[in-house]
Formats: structure tokens, sequence, C-alpha cells
């Protein structure tokens, strides 16, 4: 481990906090920190993939996941959404300003190493096995893990 | 004090949020951590008793305490609520999956010697005392309170 | 720099959010901390000028700026806004409990020398510039400039 290291969790599917969670990942990648993502929660849509199968999900986990569609592609802003709108008008602007999209700060952050965690209590209750998620996540791990990487990290932020 | 700390600000009320904050105090408290939460604003509707009093509230105050009802037992989720449905489901899934419920995760971290502050300021604001919070409030304080042991902590978090 | 130093990431622009920020900053900065505040994406709105020109802004850009006025004076809370009526109240109450207003925090922000600094990104994607501002903020930066100051500080927010 190099002498710096950050903690993100990621506990929103919010498009806009999700883009700030991968801005602050792959520029402290970027200074040579270690970085390691939890996704919880509502986050676990952002490393969703785009088609999640049936799967042993109860009745209930199954809808909860038909409200809930998740995946980097479909996440929408938590302001002016709009019915779309406002998410689109967003990621025009995020191109002609030669942003990274959310799918390319995923890309960008597992060159640069950063690590996906995915929290295993949050898939539990929603019902995803690790199967459902991105090729990119790294582990699946409870809040202990969490706390052993924060203990350690000079930056810890929830987001 | 142990060497390492960790104070968590709850400064909101959704249900999904208050049980992601015990579960990281919990957490922490049982790998042998020193855990402060700091309640705020909305966040003291997660300790506020079930019923609150009319006590010396202004009009305002009072209309503020009704809209807003607060207590652990009475929080929703910050999305998907759907009229209660959604948090309807969250509450079924936990008892499935034998997950403490946010009241149990609020014994547990008696029990495991987390300490409650809940933020004199936001009580004044909403015309709340002592009286109004569950037994297990440690302690009544400001600001400077929380600054001093954030100083100190290894991971500090607002949820 | 002193010994001991915060920095709060100021993402919203809900008032409730806001009014927590420089009651953290405030109190750090009192204690002889030295805080910087990063003021970003719908964040930059508590920074924002009461009158912003049209400037060289897209028409997606200016859209954007119409739909979301920003400037502290304007900002709402996250809940129970109800047109503004829960805003008024909270108003109400903050000036009869003697508390400052959040134009009156940034005021004392200034004076205690917590700093100030624009997201160059989410100014992009805004389409704001310096002049969009009010004077108050010291400096134009980006991701990296947050990771320096973090990685240094004791204490760390996103709020």
């Amino acid at each position: 481990m190099s002498e710096e290291s950050m903690t993100l969790i990621v506990f929103s599917d919010d498009l806009d906090r999700a883009l700030a969670a991968f801005n602050l990942a792959n520029t402290g990648a970027s200074m040579g920190m270690d970085v390691t993502m939890f996704f919880t929660f509502w986050g676990l849509g952002v490393i969703k993939k785009e088609r999640v199968g049936r799967g042993k999900k109860s009745p209930m986990q199954f809808m909860m996941g038909k409200m809930k569609r998740g995946s980097a592609k479909r996440l929408k802003m938590s302001q002016m959404n709009m019915l779309g709108m406002g998410t689109g008008i967003m990621k025009s602007l995020m191109k002609k300003y030669r942003m990274p999209s959310l799918e390319e700060g995923i890309a960008l952050a597992k060159e640069q190493g950063v690590k996906f965690v995915a929290c295993t209590t949050s898939m539990a209750l929603m019902g995803l096995s690790r199967e459902d998620f991105i090729d990119e996540v790294d582990e699946v791990a409870g809040a202990a893990t969490y706390m052993g990487l924060a203990t350690e990290g000079k930056v810890n932020l929830f987001i």
C-alpha cells in the first residue's frame, strides 16, 4: 500500500453524485493514491449490469429491482431530472466539454487501479449476487472490510 | 480513549441513511473503535421519542414538528417510498434476512458504547429539548464539541 | 498552514446542507483551524451572485441556469419546502433564535479566513465563470487542488 489512501462510500445512484465520486477517485489515483470505492445501498445501481436476470430473487426483491433499474447508463440526476430532459442536457454538455461520461469514468478508474467493492449486506437485501455486477467489481465484502481500510485512509468520504 | 475513533454526523432522517450510519457505527464499535454519532437537523428525527409533547414550542416550531413526525419507527426511505410501500418491502426483506432493524441498531449501538450527541443549534431551531429524545442520548452539545472529537478521529463521515 | 486543517466539499444547494457546511466551517475557523470549502456541482449555487448575466453560455447552459437560479438568498430546504412555506418558517425561526442566516454565515466565514474554492469542472459544465460568483470566492480550481488539501486535512467531509 502506498503512503496515501482514500476510501469513498458510494451510497447513492444519482448520476451527479456518481460522477463526483469517480472524479475524486480518478484524481486521487492519478496522483498515486490507493483508492477504494465501496458501493452500498442505492449505490449498487452504479455497478449493476445493464441486464440483470431474475436469478433467485424473492418476489419482493424482484419488485425492488424492477422499480429501480440501475446500471451506469441509466442513472438520473438528483435534481432537475424533469423526465430525463435535465439528465440529457447534462450528458450533452459533458460530451461537448469533453468530460468523461460515467461509463468512461468507470473504465478510467479500473485502468488506474481503483478498487471496486460491493457491500454484501445491501446485496442480500436487494437479492443481488456477484453475477449481477459489471466485471470491474473486484470484491464483495462487508462493513468490517471498509472500516479496516478507512482507518488507514487519509481521506474518507461518504458521497 | 482508544487509539482509533470515528465520528458520524447524522444529518438526514431517511431510513436508508440512518441504517447505513448505524451499520458503520456498530461495525466500528465491534472492532474496538470509539464511536460518536452527532444527530443534527433532520437527523434529530432518528432519536426523537415516538410521542413528543407540545412543550414550550412556538406555533411555528409546533407546525414544523407536526409536518415532520420523526422517531426511528416512522422513518421512510429517501427513494422509492411510494406511500410507504417501498419502506414496507425493505423492512420485510430486512426481517427475512435477519438484519437488525433501526430500533435494534440503536439498541446494539448503546450496548457497544457508541455515544449519541444531539446538536443544540438544531434543537433550538426545532423547539426540541432533551426530554423529546430517547433515553439513549448521552449528551446535548454544539459544533465545537463535534470539531474537538473529529480532529482526533481517524474516520469522520457526514451521512 | 496551522497544524489542523479541514476541507468541506459543498455539493448541494439545499439551504439546510449549506447552513450545516457554514456552521462547521465557522466553528472550525473559530477554533484556529485552516478551513477550505470546495463548491462543486449544485453547490456552486451557494456562491452565485444574485444576478448572473447571459455571458457566453450556450443555449443549453442558459436553460440549465434558468431552471436553477441559485444564490445564497434563494436556496430552499431539501425537505418540507412546500412551495417555500417550510423555508420561510425556518428562516423566521433562525432570526428569532439569533442564528446567522446563510448570508451572515458566508460573511463570518470570510472574516475568519475560510477559503472558498469553486470547482472548474462544474463551472465549465454549467457555463459559469469567475464573474458569476460573489467576490468572496478566493480561487477557481479542480479536483487535484482539493486532493492536495484533503490529504493534509484532519477532517474532510462531503456535505
